[in-house]
Order: structure tokens, then C-alpha cells, then sequence
């Protein structure tokens, strides 16, 4: 054994419905000693992700459900602490899938170096990490916007809404974000730079949604379903492109779910407006990660990408955070700062 | 005048679901004589389509509605008898779409020439015109059939699933058609060749289908919706795409739809099988035409692709056809033979 305790944070519980605190379990045991080949990993960093939700529920979906009693998986930002690996040394900063945990053995696969001089290490979690290149291959690939079109996005002032927006500008298209409140509209408008923002919470949403769009909607980059969807849907254009990455707004419903039924109408517009619908996880575009980290360092050094990071202190208030991620309650990319001396 | 008598039938009324024949009025009228650049099209076949139950309705589509009053309109094959045009000469044959009538005047805009030696002239309504053509774009550039996969199409015994079924077996790919009755059934099989065919009216539909497509779903051609949507659905292996060009069960719904909801379902496998849904109308597609010509009038010769027509004797016959395509009585290419000496 290494003589260090690991503080890890364990699925207690399959949630129906919303998570609750009693649904996770925080452990303590000793962190592993690494063998020949392997390296112990010291969490600094840790990333939430609505995703996350998924993984707690039996239901087969992209990727397995976590096993009950098991680590909560996630992304992590990492130092070495001890190695017997001949890749890396003690000390390297490395992106790894470490789980909701302060200490993680590692063969050396799935890790990804990271240079804290190039960026802070936090944004491996964030506008250079996962979210970021969901952003940018969802919406360049599958999107495609086109100068002065329309592109839709929710969850705007996170981690994804704000790339993408922020993207759709770069191509020259209109950006629209959807934010809940005043603070993180504010934040959209001013300080990312987006076209307009409309906030769901406002009672007359969809009359709003539909202002701010005259020329209707070219690409919606659909990230949360529920209402926001039901507004957006009346104002595609002929061949409006939409690739869905996230549903946060029905992660937490079990189904069967009330009526009347919306496909036919939905199926109908398909037909009509020649509309595209295209779900995707962002491991499917890995050959395009080059461009991303060369595209995107460049245009956050260029002040052409901004991004807000929402940092809990402290892995034992993940679970909290997280059940305020689903609620919408982060305003900004969430992420767990584990190692208090990160 | 032409001193010719031009029957037409016009939209009598809106119909509320399912079309009857008082939506429909037969009328006699003068034929126009071609003043200079135009020409007089005598009608010889006129083509039925489920599309046409569309612009019955006034709800915006991709193309207006047929006013009422107006002449239903559809593609034809047409003689043209009095030429006053420079590129058409009396006696040429063209198609054109020139509606639910005997005569048509045209100024030459949209006609295509047509070789009665090359191919039946009939032909250019079904497995050589716009059925053919859906199937050929939608299968080929949306749906993208790959060897070894599996590739469903329902109306498999109609012009635009025949077609679908016998590409995609020339691509290599495993074809399943679904039919109504033992007879389709018979024919998609034995004539057409599919791999495996369904007939929708089994009580035990859906786990037949399933039974049809051990490795599951990659491409679902989907022109009919309904019930043979909801056997499919839960079939589609992850990347599946869905060329969408019809809904026919549901053309004659009005709506809303009682629940359950399934679009949350829908949305749900759209991202978790990263599905692909893609509406689309042939003529998005138009710059293809000519590999349509050329490919599908190679595999007619040589016995690849083969096609049949339900042919019906006189206009006045088209408002009962037309209510039964919609109700899948029709075998083959639903068409109008409008001129007796055709």
C-alpha cells in the first residue's frame, strides 16, 4: 500500500428521478501502491457533467451504467504522484478519467499530458476539454453554420452553450442564446459577445425566443429538450440542422410521459422543412481533437473564445454540485478542485 | 379556343382526415388554344401520389396548397398536339405536371422529353421519374447503405419501396420490406428479390420484424410512419440513419395526437444510438438527376431493378384511386391512364 488515504465518492443508490444526497457514499481507503508499468494519480481537478446523470441509471445507453458501490466516473485534471511507468514522471500534469476520487491507479492508457504553462490546468476539464470539443464538432460538423444564418443554443453561459455560440460567431452566423436569470443573460449578451439571449424563465419565453430570431432558425444545437425545444421547434427553417448532444431538461423523468404526442408533429416538420436531426457524443469526431486544441488555444488567446469556470472546493460537496448541475443551479463550466493545494 | 373539351377535376373542399369523393368535381371546360411560345399538352398518364393528400390541406408545407377551385395538380406524360414554342413540335411526348386533366397548356417550362422507344412512357411517372428518384437520392446520399448492413423500407411493394429494397441489395446491403397481405408480400419476395419481407397486418408484426433483422437496424427508408415507425424504432443499431420522405398514416390525421408522448423516447435514442433523421424532398437533390437517368435505366436493362404499375382506365376514376392509394389498395405505381388511345 502507498500509506495514502483515498477518498472516493461511490454510486449508494440508483436515483429515480432527481438524485438525492443519499444516492452517493463517501469512502475512505488506502490508495494502491503502483506496480511495474503502473502510477498512482493524485486528483487535482474534477469535472461535472450533466452526462453524469445517465451513467447512474441500469438503462443501457452510449456507454455503461456505473455499477452500484463503484466509483463515480468523470474526467479529472491529475498530477503523478508516484510512477513505475516509463512515460511519465512523478510531478507530470495529465488529463485522466480518475472518477470522483482523490487518489487513482493508471496504466498510462486514456491520459493526455498537460502543460500548466499553456493553459490553466482547469480548462482541460472545460472550453479545452470535453465540453469544448462537443461544442466544436457538433456544431461545425453537424451544424455547419453559414454567414448570417441563425444559431440556437440553451444552457448558454455553460460550458457548451458558450462555445457554441461563441463559434457560430467566428463562422459569421447569429448567435441566440437561452440562459435562466438576469445574471448569466447578462453574462451572455455582455461579456461573451452573443446577438441576443432570451431568458427561459420569463413567462412569455417563447414569444421572446421567436423576436429575437426574425429570420427564424438555421441551426439549434439542442443541449437540454423539455420546454426550451418546444419553443425553438415552430421557428426551423427549410434544412435547419440539429445536433442534439444533451436532453438535461428529461435526464431526470422516467417515463412513460403524458400526452398529447408530439412526434407526429415533430416527424412532420422533419418531412416538410427537410429538417436534420443528429445525435452525438464527441468521441466519434476524436480525428478532429488536433484541429480543436490548435483552433480553439488560438482563439481563447485571440480573446475570441471566453469561458467561466464555477469551482467547488472540496470532493465531498460533489454530490451537491451535481444535483445543482441538473437543476441548472452552476453558472459556469462545474468543476470539483479536489486537491486544495491545486 | 382549341374547340377541344379539356375535363379537369378540381378541389371541391378541404377534406376534415380521410378525402371522400364529393372533396372532388369533375368539370368540362374549353381547352385554350397555345398563343405564340406555348404549346397544348394532351394528357396521357397522370400520376397518384401520397403526396398529393398534402396539398388538400391548407397547412403550410413545402409547396402551397391547391387552392380550391383549382385543378389537383401531379405529374403526367403528355402529347404535345398544337405547338406554338420553338423547342416542341406536335406529336413530341413530354412530362409535364399538368395536373387532374385532360388538357394542359404550357409554355414549355418544366417539360422533359421523352423517348417512347427508350422505355414505356409510363415509366416516367414511377420507376423512371420522381418515385424512383426519392428512392434513389434518399437511399443513396442520406441513407448510405453499407455491405452486410440492413436496410428496411415499408410500402415495399409500392414504386418508391420497391425501388429502395432492390438498391439497396445492388449496394450490397440485406433489404427487409414490409407489405400488407400475403399477395405484396409474395412479390417483394419472389419478384423483387428483398432478403425478407414483413406483412404490417400480422398480429405479431413487430416481433416478426424483428425476427427479420437479427443484426438490427442501419437505414429505415421511412415513408409511411404509424404503427410500422413504432416496430422499427427499438431496432436501430447505433449510426442508423433515416432517410424521411412520407408519412402516409398519418396524412389523414388532424391532430393533436393522444399520448403517450413519444418524442421524448425519440430524443433519447437520437442521442444515446447517435441516430440520424433526415427529411427530404426529391428536388433538393435535382443535380443528381442525371446518374438517375443514366444508373436506373442500366439496371432496369439489365434485370436489376424491376418495377410495377397499377394502372387505372380514365380521369374519372382518379378521385376513388387516389382515396385507396392512401389506403394501400393500390399494387404497384398508382397511375391514370387519362387518354384512351394512349
Amino acid at each position: 500500500m502507498s500509506g495514502l488515504t483515498n477518498r472516493r465518492i461511490v454510486l449508494a443508490s440508483r436515483p429515480e428521478g432527481r438524485p438525492t444526497p443519499a444516492d452517493f457514499r463517501i469512502e475512505d481507503v488506502a490508495a494502491p501502491e503502483p506496480r511495474e508499468g503502473e502510477l498512482l494519480l493524485k486528483v487535482l481537478y474534477l469535472s461535472l457533467d450533466p452526462y453524469m446523470r445517465g451513467r447512474m441509471s441500469a438503462a443501457k445507453s452510449y456507454a455503461p451504467p456505473v455499477e452500484l458501490g463503484a466509483v463515480m466516473v468523470g474526467g479529472t485534471v491529475a498530477r503523478v504522484v508516484r510512477s513505475r511507468h516509463p512515460d511519465y514522471a512523478e510531478g507530470d500534469f495529465v488529463f485522466s478519467y480518475s472518477g470522483w476520487q482523490s487518489y487513482a491507479l493508471s496504466k498510462g492508457e486514456g491520459l493526455r499530458k498537460l502543460d500548466p504553462a499553456a493553459a490553466p490546468l482547469s480548462t482541460a476539464l472545460g472550453v479545452l476539454g470535453m465540453p469544448g470539443f462537443t461544442a466544436y464538432a457538433g456544431l461545425l460538423t453537424i451544424g455547419r453554420p453559414q454567414p448570417g444564418e441563425t444559431v440556437v443554443v440553451a444552457a448558454a453561459s455553460g460550458p457548451v452553450g458558450a462555445t457554441v455560440g461563441q463559434l457560430a460567431r467566428i463562422k459569421g452566423a447569429r448567435a441566440v442564446g437561452i440562459a435562466g436569470g438576469p445574471e448569466k443573460c447578462a453574462y451572455v449578451r455582455d461579456t461573451l459577445g452573443f446577438d441576443a439571449v432570451v431568458d427561459h424563465r420569463a413567462p412569455d419565453f417563447a414569444e421572446r425566443l421567436k423576436e429575437a430570431c426574425p429570420k427564424g432558425v438555421d441551426v439549434y444545437f439542442e443541449n437540454v429538450g423539455g420546454a426550451v425545444w418546444d419553443a425553438v421547434f415552430p421557428l426551423f427553417n427549410e434544412f435547419a440542422r440539429i445536433p442534439v448532444c444533451g436532453l438535461i431538461a428529461q435526464y431526470n423523468s422516467t417515463g412513460p410521459f403524458e400526452g398529447p404526442d408530439r412526434l407526429p408533429i415533430v416527424m412532420r416538420d422533419v418531412l416538410s422543412k427537410s429538417l436534420t436531426l443528429r445525435g452525438f457524443i464527441q468521441r466519434e469526431f476524436v480525428s478532429q481533437l488536433p484541429d480543436f486544441y490548435r483552433d480553439m488555444s488560438a482563439w481563447i488567446r485571440e480573446g475570441r473564445v471566453r469561458y467561466r469556470e464555477d469551482i467547488v472546493e472540496g470532493l465531498d460537496r460533489a454530490p451537491e454540485a451535481f444535483i445543482g448541475l441538473l437543476d441548472g443551479r452552476n453558472f459556469g463550466k462545474l468543476v470539483v478542485k479536489v486537491d486544495e493545494s491545486a
